[in-house]
């Protein structure tokens, strides 16, 4: 149902006939260590390997009869290769092969996923560099505060975005292992020397204590890892909705030609692919919140889990996929009003500037308090038409303080770029 | 990718192309009223009942280029009406076809969401009936407190689904209604009367107050009531697993011919289908998070709910009626073990009775303090094969206290289905 | 920890010995009526109607041997009444007490609750009453869509608060519950009469069908009920945060003499009760959340439930009943810059009426497509200082189409005026 | 209103008293720095070294007017300190302040919880190795399925255990932050140095990219890993939950002289730790989730989050400390029903060793079909008092596939074992 937010290569990896290459590809490669450890005659597990064909229609007919996929899975397999097939899935239980399987399968969406990501990054960094120099009011609270620069601004979001990255690489790694230790974790049917084998061969690490899956902790690291992303993603894109909002007009998302922004109303044009990635960020933390409630497994494992997973892996995966996709166009095509982003700056009339003023004033011998108060009451008693600096200048108190020169310095906004090289440097390498 | 948990009634009206259908009932019925009231042509709005076909590649074709499938879908509808295809969506914003046809795939979901409850609620009551006097043990913190009957606590959760189902019904009641009243609600474009018009059409009531859309808390409301019918079910499916473990053996899913439990251990035969119900309650309970998050739209509404609801509403739909449905044919098809219920109730050899002894030894003047402490010792010193029963009637002070023949009464467990009757009237009917 | 979200008659319900007080109210009608029906001696039930202290010091003193806090008030209590005392609790189970109890607070806690939103309510219709003709911009994806009026926005949030106001009711009414059916709700101690008297006594229904606990679906839907509450809360406290922001600066919460916005920045005036108000929707959510976990108990209940519900009953009505009673001062002092929201209005020189112009040029003949190209056209490339207005009026092909009085009719606003007293109508009474 | 889940330690890290100990810690540092860096006069810096003490009741009073709790703060400081007194805060903006005490208070309350999962680590080792070799039934499906050992049970939950600590280390690690780049992030008022030097001196990595405050997606992380944690402890918790029932009776929580299990049924004796401990990983999964909503604050910073912080920092941590005590106590004594788990080893007559005699077959040249049918009929049609042993050895077919000798030979739970140090030996060190 969410086939609109899906790109054709994450949709391939979690379509139901990858499951099975996926599963065959664990099965051939227990096949070839068993082979090499003497477990299972060497030419039977050469003979494994040339299995290569998922046949969906003979194993959706062999699970009507069993009601159990894998089985219906590894029947269908074994048919194929005759005698040798009753050495396919030996000394294996079906979550040996399913949990493997799934750590290649989340492997290889991850890959897929950080890609994107990266590209965001790249992105975002070209925006950072292109305004890096811009200032910009800065908001707090939603009001204006102090003056920053808008590359500043987006700095903050890519260096939010490398570290939801860096979560969800550490994730990937501990989530996926190897697990061919059998019906309860014990290597009771074969020995611990398959798993790591298998693990060499596909290059990945084996779990330290399974029960009969790979305990479900791991799993929610991962989609908890997606959720952080999602909601790093929320606040880029809620930031372009609030700045491309009417009355501020600094960014604009782009806008096709022949695009509609609304049926009814022919001069809109919205900010739809921020809005759209702020709902995906609610998806993924419903998604989140389930695979939490997979941990506690019974014993050594019940089969819950399965019934959220096979909605929450294909989905978590696809849609954050898209969102990196989608957020990675949004901010290639993002356009910026410079002479909005001016008028915001000067819109309380060099209010933005108080927090100096009052170090000023500090500096110059009054306490804090008497500071502040002066600040505020010239401020909020702002004529229509005035600026701070104006109002300020007009007041013999603070000219007795504070040279008009200072002042003035102080109303440029150089102090607000003196540092941005610094603070730059340190997310764009 | 939950096409697993999809039955096809329910598919049929998520699937994308019935949006559309819906889309353009709510287009006609418009039409139909703004005929009647002159507000268009008598004579288009008669031509436009005549639209039928939805046409999903010209719409594919149109949205490539306006990026905004509502006005792709009026498009390709007013084409083949001709002249009179400018009418349609007269005085329409997107949201309102949106929202009034999101209305009517809602009630239709409800409705067979509904139904599948009731088949549930017959099933249970089956159950109830036949299993009403057949006393088990009554279980706390899993540990055995009283009897009760296999009747009775099946009762409880009939009367949980009840709850359940009403739940939705007011759900579905209040979040159905019909919204035309344009672009930011205050029927600018055409009057009131249109949405009482169509309302009464379509036999729905009006929106009080909108924004654009139908605030969403009533769309939260729903989903909130679809996580707890799945909440009700995971009770239900959570006693079922815990009656089938090995040690308790009182309940049996029932398990097909030729079906598998497991593929490495041939003896299995596993509570999968309330393992797989368990599972899905956590979906819907991500589902309704997300919902949640919805409620809080910007202003007069912003878009961020709509990536959230292309994918909640036809997962919760589907997932949670197939898991009524699945469940209905779970306990159609439960097996009882009578001999096991039996073997269970007795196997504290009489302990379960012991808050009676406890307040028979109250009537007969001890404290409650002593009565407890007596009754605890006997409890936590039973011997190996003894019961509690005749470690009472080896005791003189108990037995000084309280007659033998009462004693014996008390160990019947006839106080127990006393007032059996009585709690199931309050159910079956 | 949450001592500064405090109401103080609120807390008062929820204070840890305000519990014993209702276990006591409890313990002394189930008497009465035991008393009534002769099960227990007419005297003691009397004898016990005199009991009024709670001894917090010795019911810790009898908890730290006991380990269990009913078990430790019922002693504390029956040893003040003498002989009599052991028929306190005569028949009961802790859980009997304990959640018949938990009915009565929930009951005053939800008419507080309740008691604070009709407070809210009002203050939102003076305000509704106030603004209800001033024109204001309607904004959907945070751009300006169409006019609306300050009045009717509100309506919009007073119409969902009522919403929330009544499923908070139907959740208080079908939680408060009497439950006196004993050790697993069979009535095996004491007769169902003794249940139905106390629920005369209380004015309370009974429950059901009962485990040993009233089942944890009705305290859930009361949780999601005030989950719906905070969320409905939120779009409003968004909104005030939207329309307080610098560029927009429409509305502004009250601001006291002496108040400092930012310890840095004097000038700086924020909407921080607003703020408060969103944040304190998601402590809401994720007591829900908890709550829905709370359902499914194992067998005829486990007390995994009680930790939670521990923690989340005192937080849930504290923290929404702050709130409550926090949003209701911030409307009532909230400040309208008219001058402000008439400049807004103007903001996009008059696009805000551009699907008034569609329509009146669908009217004269063209089809939507041509008419919707016109206007967009004129809305894109609209000149510096021009309104949208002269820029059609300075087209021969509009001027052809639509007369220029009305075109000038459909810039004046009159139509988006024309349906307010119907709408508010329908919230004023 | 947690008080009971609450250990004093950890209880006066998060007490209101504690938040301004930690502000006054930063503040002084950053005075420290002033004055070395000459930003501030250096007797000035020397003299607010001095400040210690707390006036709550100061503190309280100046917020009544400013009704700003920093600024009350350092005026209460100031105030004392003098004409220097000035020099407190310069250059600060509140959450300068605020967020790098959170980041001490959060390290504090962290090293608690850390050692308390040590001390968690530790019992579960001493656990583990002496009940290495107990071998018990492996639950799949609550279902029997293989033998396992007790131990290895153990070591999966240690091995859970030890993740979810070391994912609580990164987290800890990376939200521990000083941010000292003002206002909005600039370091408009004080230069990069300031920061660099109090970091130093405070042992604690900078921010990179800051908006007012410590982005809230590190805060998040650290909510997460405590969820993860919780969950972990509840699949722990819900296992002994599972083996105490009185149908399996392998484990028992300590039970302490005196105490009582129900106020009605004196034999109750009932796992309410490892309850407790389930309820509280429900509440730390809704801190989790607000904290996840927290991270999307508006443009430089809205102050939703603080509300939410309020709770959800001293609750989560008060409560996971709590419930990591109170599992190490129950580890520490737990009991363990060496007969119990012996019969429930024996309670499936042999079918708890199906998977070997299925490989044994497979082996002996059956195709896995045939074995598997084998081998299932054999465990459904098991007679009442048979073994699956005789049974399989009253099969002529079976006989004369696989050796008598060999099939005694894996019912003998040898293969169980022997891996058993290797897997261990990951986990005990």
């Amino acid at each position: 149902m969410i086939e609109r937010y899906t790109l054709p290569e994450m949709a391939e990896i979690w379509q139901p006939k990858s499951r099975f290459k996926y599963l065959l590809e664990v099965e051939k490669s227990v096949a070839l260590i068993q082979g090499r450890l003497g477990i299972i005659p060497r030419a039977a597990a050469k003979k494994l390997q040339s299995l290569k064909k998922i046949d969906i229609d003979r194993i959706e007919e062999l699970e009507r009869t069993t009601k159990h996929d894998v089985i219906a899975f590894v029947t269908s397999q074994a048919e194929k290769a005759g005698a040798e097939g009753r050495y396919l899935h030996y000394g294996m239980t079906s979550s040996d092969v399913l949990d493997t399987a799934l750590s290649l399968q989340i492997r290889d969406g991850g890959r897929l996923l950080i890609g994107e990501i990266e590209k965001l990054e790249k992105a975002l960094k070209v925006f950072v560099r292109a305004h890096k120099k811009l200032l910009c009011a800065g908001r707090t609270h939603g009001m204006h505060a102090e003056p920053t620069t808008l590359g500043l601004k987006f700095a903050g979001f890519l260096a939010e975005i490398t570290r939801a990255k860096q979560r969800l690489s550490e994730a990937l790694t501990q989530v996926c292992v190897v697990k061919l230790s059998g019906a309860v974790g014990t290597y009771s049917s074969q020995p611990p020397e398959v798993e790591r084998g298998v693990a060499q061969l596909l290059k990945l690490p084996t779990e330290v204590i399974a029960t009969q899956v790979v305990p479900r902790d791991r799993h929610a690291e991962l989609f908890l890892a997606i959720a952080l992303l999602g909601s790093a993603f929320e606040r880029l894109a809620v930031e372009i909705r609030h700045l491309q909002r009417t009355e501020v007009g600094e960014l604009e998302e782009g806008f096709e030609k022949g695009q509609k922004g609304s049926s009814a109303m022919p001069h809109k044009r919205n900010p739809i692919g921020s809005e759209n990635i702020t709902g995906i960020s609610r998806l993924l933390r419903g998604y989140a919140l389930a695979s939490l409630e997979n941990v506690a497994l019974w014993h050594e494992r019940d089969i819950s889990h399965s019934s959220v997973e096979r909605v929450i892996f294909p989905d978590a995966f696809i849609v954050s996929h898209y969102a990196t996709h989608r957020l990675k166009k949004i901010i290639e095509s993002l356009r910026v009003n410079k002479a909005r982003v001016k008028e915001n700056l000067d819109l309380t009339r060099g209010q933005i500037f108080s927090s100096h003023v009052l170090l000023a004033l500090v500096d110059a011998g009054l306490t804090r308090e008497e500071a502040y108060s002066l600040v505020q009451k010239h401020s909020h008693q702002l004529g229509a038409k005035q600026t701070l600096l104006q109002s300020l200048l007009s007041d013999s108190e603070v000219k007795s303080k504070v040279k008009a020169s200072e002042l003035r310095e102080i109303f440029s906004g150089k102090s607000h770029l003196r540092n941005v090289e610094t603070l730059l440097a340190r997310v764009l390498r």
